[in-house]
């Protein structure tokens, strides 16, 4: 067995928004040995994605929403599935042009991540959840 | 060693459509003993992907492809790889634009895939094939 | 300890180009014994991604290139980060769209890559940069 640790975090979001999850991620490797290792993270929704994003402006994940919100509009006549509202269809296409996990490589017990990069929990609803991610560490 | 099982499926296609492959992919680790894993598939062409998307409404996968099929559309003018017809060029970003390999955890020999999430392979051109996924276990 | 293997390549990039990693990647594999395997690539930046795209005809990443500079153009007035200039905020989404990682199989010490299949680093800035990938070995 090389996956040493597995759990669900249970993360709230709101609407259109990002919650940057670096330092929740890299406090749980930090209760670990691993020499070498893979970070695995997976969100259980398709209406919410993970992201690796430039984490030293804030106007990088609100351009990027904006770019979003006109690459897949709401309320696009294209759309058949409404069963949730009209931010339903595109919360599922934004999921999927983005990531539903993410693997990041550990080198002595920290995530080796750029300087400038942040791992991002995504909410594509236009409302407030509760959003399960599993970590799972692998050394 | 902690991979514990490898093998390539071959999977037959429809143009532009979805094959769910969840269930196949659940008994596949169903005859292993998976405390906690991941299951990894990678798909070994440039002009199909794989997917993780809503499985309770049909209409999400349809919309999916009108979508898709707006933002890259046959024919553009600005594409020049046209080898094997006007859906090739578009059927290698629509690859790209999604995803060529996944990984889901796994816990007590099941996917951890949250309840609104099948795995899906998407055949990007217009006429069947049969597609190569391989799959391997990791615990 | 299944991780076998773990190194950063430096690797010199020139402007709105895609490198081939291929060979490089492959080389590395095969002086390692590994029956199956996955090698993990993880790009440590946010304005350049991962890739795994067809790898016969070279206008295949000039459409690429091509479409992506009219799906996320310079200069739009959307955005509002331009720190770096106006190339800088659509690299971060052009990253964001494509793959800061990849992760494919690994069998007999060779790629299970399909044959029309090639790694690529893609700069998506307007100049060269030397850009660090990560390679991790799982055995």
């Amino acid at each position: 067995m090389s996956i040493i640790h597995q759990e669900i975090l249970k993360i709230p979001t709101r609407a259109y928004h990002t919650v940057e999850m670096t330092a929740e991620v890299g406090a749980i490797i930090k209760q670990h040995a691993i020499k070498w290792g893979i970070c695995h993270l997976f969100v259980r929704h398709t209406s919410a994605s993970l992201l690796i994003c430039e984490n030293a402006d804030p106007t990088v994940r609100q351009d990027l929403e904006n770019f979003l919100r006109r690459l897949v509009p709401e309320g696009d006549p294209l759309f058949l599935h409404q069963t949730e509202g009209p931010d339903d269809m595109p919360a599922h296409i934004r999921t999927i042009l983005t990531q539903t996990s993410l693997s990041i490589p550990i080198q002595n017990n920290s995530l080796l991540l750029g300087i400038w990069q942040g791992i991002y929990l995504y909410e594509h609803r236009g409302q407030a959840f509760t959003r399960e991610v599993v970590l799972t560490l692998q050394s």
